[in-house]
């Protein structure tokens, strides 16, 4: 497994990128993200980058994360070859999933969630990018 | 910039590493870190590792992350060629330094952490390695 990204929930991704800017870390790609109820931007960085994540929509789930939590890193996305096989094999191995099977994600890619209780409190994102 | 590693705030290292070991990943290196009195435990992927903490005592900032906000990431970590010379570029860029110069950190490294507030909620942690 290796790092696709590191999604962090933000209020506000125009103030956020001024600060990353401010690190030497400049946005790449903008898009919204309909289903998920999220506008995000993803800021590169040497071996993967930061996925922000800015609700549009109280109620959804980073929403929520937002006012139980406050702004911080929500999820760490680990990228697989094959994640019907991962997804098999995490199952057999007791650990609990939040999606059973992959669904899609951005830009044509293959996701899915681990819970947290699993992964001593990381909510861990697998990806499965298009095979070129 | 490049991510050096994701540290994860944990209760227990023994009991999380069977999660990260269902995941895959593997723990290679365990240290005591006493300045910061935490335990560590590096559990590598490609491009990175998560950096586990528990702390031992209740008062260490690990401690009081845990009881405030539960097990989950504690920071991020990137690598820089020149700590000093980073700091200065980030003062100077206005933004606010929890350390004001680099300390002495694991494995012979220099560190350095950045607020929170200036980077949209996200603990960073600058990372010097030792040159060859």
């Amino acid at each position: 497994m290796k790092l696709d990204h590191i999604g962090v929930a933000v209020r506000n991704i125009e103030q956020s990128l001024k600060a990353y800017e401010a690190l030497g870390l400049e946005a790449v790609h903008r898009e919204r993200v309909e289903k998920d109820r999220v506008d995000v931007a993803f800021v590169p960085f040497e071996g993967g980058r930061f996925e922000l994540l800015e609700p549009f929509e109280e109620s959804s789930p980073v929403g929520k994360f937002l006012a139980k939590r406050g702004q911080g890193i929500h999820h760490v996305a680990l990228g697989v070859d094959n994640i019907d096989r991962e997804l098999t094999r995490l199952q057999d191995a007791g650990v609990r999933l939040i999606d059973q099977a992959a669904r899609p994600g951005a830009e044509g890619t293959r996701v899915a969630f681990v819970h947290p209780e699993s992964t001593g409190g990381v909510l861990v994102e697998l990806v499965e990018r298009p095979h070129e």
